[in-house]
């Protein structure tokens, strides 16, 4: 059994959030690896999707592998014997941070629903408190994939000079309504499924239904129809791994994204679930620039970006890397746009950990 | 209101099924538009997709606007006036022809689960008896849209000779794991509905839910995210629009999408989804030519063929479609190749009337 690595960053109470809503006695949980150098000059955030925890790597308290561990490490692409690593969970994730799972101090029950609407500006305000309680007046490098891309380009625009360099992946600048369609889906699997009942479920009555169909749907639009031909095809299941259920699980796919869901379903808080994704809609950097997206990312100041986009993500395409990397470069940074063509969709940055690892190592090496 | 313009074919009984199944006394509709000439000859059958009915377009005894009205009348692209036009609603589909929701003449009570195993090769067996009940030998032209192209690969492959010309819409020669696992999860949101009831539902307990979020992926995946970009953006709903349940719709495509829902939920049989979903998924032509797909729609005889597609098309990608082009190429035919980039995704055959009129009512007026 592992020990918890995590730290926590108590967050000013009341915490002011974007829509108008405050926390009191809220945290954030982090972990990092590496040292802080003296000049506090080489921290390196990551800021996440969706789902994962700060748990980015194994380090010496907590062996057990992270979610990002082929990327970060003693001589990896992200290498932890030049850089501090920071990972923060996401303010309303359950990995550690207050979220709607939390006790509510006022109450001394469940925030559940009457957790505060929640902002990706929120998720990156209080990442940026996480960083300044370590004495970091300026980031070496801001590192945001999916959902954690979108909240490192709030982090940049509401803390100018908090940033020196900023590599961002598999993200987007606004929510497409593609995007905003398919976690509309999911939500209402989850708000749909009895079992929810409001937001008041637990252990015994918990919306297993609607957390897997969630899952399974995120898992489609994570990875790529091209891998799949490659992966799948159309094999069968082995006659013992089938049962008798008429409309049962037949063909290989089909039990690929049964165990993703079933390994899901029990870990992820679904209201917080619910208020991440509703706050990835949310996010617009065009609200910044008076409705103009490259206005709004020109209001960013780094010195450096990398730009890192796949031509099979359905969720965050190709052409919302493209907008990123123009207008970061308008904006005055120099700027390095990689546009991958790994077939494994959006979650190309954790599985195609060779040409992420080249495309950052390179960015990093290079500072 | 309008009368129903439906004709009926009985099928021989038993009417044997491809996966070892009988039906007794079972039956499909159809409605013909335009006069069979004297030598039967100009005879032009339509499969359909899923769920469309036999009412591809108005006719004198029903008015009311049909599935494909636009591409179909005097003057048209499929033109009435020189085509005797047929549409078969599918066996397994429950506008007129026989499905889960039949009585079963040996019990008196509806099949439901009951139901024999269909296979899309009983659809094509089931339109080629009708097809030969109204004494036509050939086809001048079978077409098939969506899992209609598929059936009609069947209906070709099946029953030799029966075909002059093909016109291939939007369609597959196999189901790829995308689609099955976009159609497994449909069919699981579905089945995990309570009120589905292992298929024993009932007007006053229907599966609402499960057909809802089954049918809104559909709609995700049938249309393109380009599309909605030009169509939704951002764009919320008006406050008098919107409703006080926390996450409740805000975005206007989470309304489109939710319109979609409502006005099909009720107008099509759960359990005749289940069956004619899964039969897509078991379609395979290189069943036929020993695990290769070129080599079962090698075994295809048709004079000249018109295949259409469309580069914005998830479901049934453009990959597929030059598939089948280059297989009944192979086959002899004389093959017309159409990439499309309508941005209406796989929806575009119903939407992009333009194209798709100049293409067929091209094709159709060299004949």
């Amino acid at each position: 059994m592992s020990q918890d690595a995590r730290q926590y960053f108590s967050l000013p109470s009341p915490f002011r959030m974007k829509r108008g809503g405050e926390l009191h006695g809220a945290r954030v949980a982090f972990e990092t690896w590496g040292r802080l150098s003296a000049a506090r000059d080489n921290a390196l955030l990551i800021l996440t999707g969706l789902s994962p925890s700060a748990h980015a790597a194994s380090n010496e308290i907590d062996p057990s592998p992270g979610w990002w561990e082929a990327m970060i490490g003693p001589g990896k692409a992200i290498d932890t014997d030049r850089w501090f690593v920071i990972c923060v969970n996401s303010l309303g994730s359950d990995k550690g941070s207050t979220c709607p799972a939390s006790i509510d101090p006022a109450t001394g029950e469940p925030y559940r629903l009457s957790f505060p609407e929640l902002a990706l500006e929120d998720v990156a305000n209080a990442a940026h408190g996480a960083v300044a309680s370590l004495g970091i007046e300026q980031l070496a490098c801001l590192v945001g994939c999916s959902m954690g891309g979108m909240s490192a380009l709030a982090y940049m625009l509401l803390h100018p000079g908090s940033v020196r360099t900023h590599i961002s992946v598999d993200t987007a600048p606004q929510a497409q309504p593609f995007a905003i369609a398919i976690r509309s889906l999911q939500r209402e699997a989850i708000r749909l499924d009895p079992q929810w009942n409001n937001g008041h479920y637990d252990d015994a009555h918990f919306p297993e239904t609607g957390m897997s169909i969630a899952r399974k749907l995120g898992v489609i639009t994570y990875r790529s129809a091209m891998e799949w031909n490659g992966r799948f095809a159309r094999i069968r299941l082995d006659a013992e791994q089938r049962d008798d259920d008429p409309f049962g699980f037949e063909f290989q796919v089909e039990s690929y994204l049964q165990g993703h869901a079933q390994r899901f379903v029990r870990t992820f808080d679904p209201n917080s679930y619910l208020y991440l994704s509703r706050a990835s809609d949310w996010f617009d950097i065009s609200e910044y620039g008076e409705g103009s997206i490259q206005a709004g990312l020109k209001r960013i100041r780094v010195k450096q970006a990398l730009v890192i986009g796949v031509s099979t993500d359905i969720l965050f395409p190709l052409e919302q890397q493209e907008q990123i990397a123009e207008g970061l470069e308008a904006a005055g940074a120099e700027v390095e746009f990689v546009a991958l063509d790994s077939p494994q969709g959006h979650d190309a940055f954790l599985v195609d950990i060779e040409n992420y690892s080249r495309a950052i190592g390179g960015f990093l090496g290079r500072l």
